[in-house]
């Protein structure tokens, strides 16, 4: 017997082996959701509203089989379009050219194996584990998580806070971040962060030296830490915390990745708190989609005189955030009775996490077509549009137009051999 | 012939001395009038509600009079309550308790005579530089004002900003008000503040330096200043700016003198700005002031590690006030195009003044809801906001603002049973 073309007995044996609690009770429907929830999350970039559609309207299975089988984009958009909002042709041929390249027949089966070498584990909306915030993404949420680390602390997202901040910090903005974690550890919070430099890199350190629960989530795969100078802090949350990317294994991190990660840490927290940020730190972005997706907000003031709480100032201003001086205003952002399961409680909750994720109608996301097109690019080596297409997951048209736009930016350059990214820009954009 | 006993050509000669441009086209009904006025200013504690409310309603002279002429309390309240609200016979009584020993012959020509040889002038509602916005203190409004300076810095109250903070300010706290104090200065405001140690006096040095006009509120007499260690700095603003007092020269400042000098900051200045305030700073009170006036508030954040900054923060987290970090945010807080006049337009608009000033008995909603609401209260048992609710008939929300501000304004007070009227509030309105 064969699934999507691959022998289903293999299929079957790394599923159940990266799955919690190693699948015993799988049956063959539960298998085949599961490959086509892991292999999805290579398919499409993270966010990718159509996919996640697709995948909530069809189930994961057979809009993966819709792939397979070479819909022409009329007939996948009329069955999407059947039940909910029109889908436009061009949108969903766009769409479709996306994925397509990379539609390989064993891409998913080499994540599965590596998730299975590095103890990794595939999480799905079905099980209990799942954060169920995340739900609240709709159409942007993930239609798989890869994870290293602990139960208890997959659990603790239930009752996490973000704590987010500038890689950038300052003595004290580290003071404050060391302060907030462990006070907020010994009110019984999780701290969500992105393990980056800084102030994210202090939100998990200090939640470790508090014996608190902590979690990581990264923009690349779990098997791959980043940045590399915490591999030893990632390693440590692996042993008491937990480590999650909605990428497989082996997936790089990308600056689309970093600004998708963040809706990540926003949505699966109770609240996000930024405490310290330049004018325009990329913390700035997780405040955002907290904001977007109703979450508190809070943010850390400091002196007028540092650049370092620019940003902290701005979200006070002009966007609402609350302002935070001590760990019990933090926590008065989310109290904890709001939390909604404890790991004992988690057993009994079975249900509730997959039946929050029906479709609802959501904006569009932004045009950052470029940004996802300037990561698939080198400065080195030129690259044909057709390869920028697979590795950025944008269609060849849309690469295709871009590329002349950023051309005229100054931003990409063509050669005899393809296109290149103008070697100033990486710095422009760091 | 006399004037309320006294030697009409004596009275009249001094109150000229005293006046801008030396008074020389009063007529007796004028002088009266200037007389009453700077008596009333020694008679009744600053912000005494009823000796306000009489001065508007009957007129300076006609209120005097009935005073020197002993009215029996019954007579005094039934007067005027004809004209608006009724006034209980025992809170007249106890008005006129309170102003009767102060009553001696000749205690306003010994004031108008220190006045005379300190150069200080006598200025009243009817006077052109008379600052226009006190008038929205309605019945707490000052009767007369005693000013040291230049009409320059008079008529540039109409442009004026207050910046205030606490005596124990930190090199942080001076650094950035003399930034924000030269930075208004240079945007063409005038910078109104208290002349204490501190944030005070580095707001008008500042303002100094940058050759600006700079407004001092003193909580005594003009003829003395306080503190006397800034005697040096009060002389230059004699020199540049102005230096203001509603009490009568020789009278001594008091704990009570403060917290009402504090509203003649708020209430002149179109904004005022927090610069460093410790929790329990008497700068949160000029802040009350501020937010009961519906004046824009604005308090800069500094490092959460500093007490010095807990106030400001207070105040931008639970009383709503905007967080501003340069002169340009604190700026919007009140754009120039608002003030009224300038000094060359002050020449052509004698009229405009005078008018504003006819007493009307139109409180602001705010104002409104403040008495109603501690009408409600009672200074012996506490009550619940929601028993407050259900007395004054305002709204829950309404309520809960209101008792925040009133309590930073140190009339409410909240105790483990709820609120409670603070003790010398009855005598304090009266």
């Amino acid at each position: 017997m064969t699934m999507f073309g691959l022998k289903e007995s293999e299929v079957a044996t790394l599923v159940r082996a990266v799955s919690v609690g190693g699948g015993e009770d799988f049956d063959r429907d539960a298998i085949e959701e599961r490959f086509a929830r892991a292999t999805w999350s290579g398919l499409a970039e993270p966010g990718d509203r159509l996919a996640g559609r697709a995948i909530q309207q069809l189930g994961a299975v057979r809009a993966l089989t819709a792939v397979v089988e070479h819909w022409d984009p009329e007939r996948f958009a009329a069955t999407l379009s059947a039940d909910g909002d029109a889908v436009g042709d061009d949108d969903m041929a766009q769409a479709i050219d996306r994925w397509m390249p990379r539609l390989k027949s064993n891409t998913a089966l080499i994540a599965l194996r590596q998730a299975a070498r590095f103890g990794a584990r595939l999480l799905t909306p079905d099980d209990t584990l799942w954060p169920s915030r995340l739900n609240d993404l709709d159409w942007h949420a993930p239609s798989a998580l890869w994870v290293r680390g602990t139960d208890e602390a997959l659990a603790g997202i239930e009752r996490g806070i973000a704590l987010v901040g500038a890689r950038a910090a300052t003595g004290y903005g580290e003071h404050i971040t060391m302060e907030a974690s462990a006070g907020l550890v010994d009110r019984g919070y999780t701290i969500v962060s992105g393990a980056a430099y800084g102030i994210d890199g202090m939100a998990h350190r200090a939640a470790l030296a508090s014996h608190g629960l902590t979690v990581a989530f990264l923009a690349g795969g779990v098997d791959r830490f980043y940045p590399s100078g915490h591999d030893a802090l990632l390693g440590r949350i692996v042993e008491n915390g937990v480590v999650i990317s909605e990428l497989p294994c082996g997936s790089p991190p990308t600056k689309w990745r970093f600004l998708q990660r963040n809706r990540l840490i926003a949505a699966a927290s109770m609240a996000t708190v930024v405490l310290e940020a330049g004018w325009r730190s990329g913390s700035l972005n997780t405040a955002g989609h907290a904001a977007t997706l109703g979450r508190p907000l809070g943010a850390v003031p400091g002196p007028v005189t540092s650049a370092a709480s620019a940003g902290c100032h701005r979200l006070i201003r002009d966007y609402d955030a609350v302002c935070v001086t001590n760990p019990d205003q933090m926590a008065e952002l989310a109290p904890l009775e709001h939390a909604l399961l404890t790991i004992d409680e988690v057993a009994g909750a079975e249900q509730s996490a997959a039946s929050s994720s029906a479709g609802s109608d959501s904006s569009s996301p932004r045009d950052t077509d470029a940004v996802r097109l300037l990561d698939a690019l080198s400065a080195r080596s030129a690259r044909s549009a057709d390869d920028v297409a697979a590795r950025s997951g944008l269609a060849i048209s849309t690469v295709r137009a871009q590329l002349g736009l950023l051309e005229l930016d100054g931003r990409v350059t063509e050669t005899e051999r393809g296109w290149k990214r103008v070697a100033s820009e990486r710095s422009r954009r760091a």
